[in-house]
């Protein structure tokens, strides 16, 4: 490599994020340097400002920079309806594209014992907690459909069903605007096993 | 957006990123905040240090954070050999796959009168006044094969004939491992003008 320490030492830094190879680091990084040292020094403060700042919700265990993210400090929230997602994108996404108006659980993650992560480091004491403050009504699992978000999904619901409170699982099937011979396998069975009247 | 106002300017300001759109922008900052703070303040740091201390090499004008380039400060390489190129990622190719070992000339790209990209602005006069020092005996111009390429190529020929110095052109020609019915016309026709015996 002919680049210097610090250019190299960038496109270094810039490998860490996802997606990102070593073309793409060097991409990025002379486009910085040569032609947007402002979005440079931006992109810096605002991944500074963001590190130092953003913890989780008290509540629902979401990254936010307060104590109650927007959604649990939102008094117009259904709080009788708590969703259960693995992640903060998980939230985002229900939140573009579904009409759902109650609140969340953020996981953090899913029940992977093999890698020594069990109830606790998934939260599962504090939603236990929440359930007990006694306002929900009715939880809907909206873990991944992978084994292991099922797993997960499975022992939330025996959580879950001792105390009353109705349990859902947010619906399979094949995808809208897929063709069917491409779908795989596994969803097609469970399309077909969940199939409703129409 | 359900993000909070720290997230979404981090989503935003990496955005700035060549290539990154809102969706990957969101995957990088959840990933960091969520699993990688440490990956986020190096980056951070990286840009800062390389924002603040990155210029431009005196003589070639490729970004250095030295007075010269660890190219042009190389008493190893070939002086009387100067490769014209339009940007620093130039270099970075010309090195890894070529055996080229003379030094180099970055133009910051090319000239493109209706921008106001004239002469000087790509450092053309700084390439005269390295010519009349004496020891390069041959340019080789290394410029995008596109029009702009092209016409800066030209007008750089122009410069350098009347010093008696020897003008040469990187060749053009069918890329390697394609194949012939996929490349395009003007290639083509170059390869074909561009023809040497075996």
């Amino acid at each position: 490599m002919a680049a210097s320490p610090l250019i190299s030492g960038l496109m270094e830094a810039l490998r860490t994020l996802p997606g990102v190879g070593p073309k793409s680091a060097q991409r990025m990084a002379y486009h910085l340097l040569e032609r947007d040292r402002e979005g440079a020094r931006n992109l810096a403060g605002a991944l500074t400002a963001a590190v130092d700042k953003v913890g989780h919700c008290q509540r629902c265990r979401t990254l936010s920079e307060t104590e109650l993210c927007t959604l649990c400090a939102d008094t117009g929230r259904d709080r009788s309806l708590l969703c259960v997602v693995e992640s903060p994108a998980d939230v985002e996404a229900m939140e573009q594209y579904t009409d759902y108006r109650g609140l969340y659980f953020v996981l953090g993650g899913h029940l992977s014992p093999l890698d020594g992560i069990g109830p606790e480091a998934i939260g599962l004491d504090r939603l236990e907690a929440l359930l007990d403050e006694g306002e929900v009504a009715e939880v809907v699992l909206a873990t991944n459909p992978t084994v292991e978000g099922e797993a997960t999904a499975h022992y939330i619901g025996e959580l879950v069903r001792p105390r009353g409170i109705t349990i859902t699982r947010i619906a399979y099937g094949v995808p809208l605007g897929g063709e069917l011979e491409y779908v795989n396998g596994d969803t097609l069975s469970h399309a077909f096993s969940g199939r409703r009247e129409v």
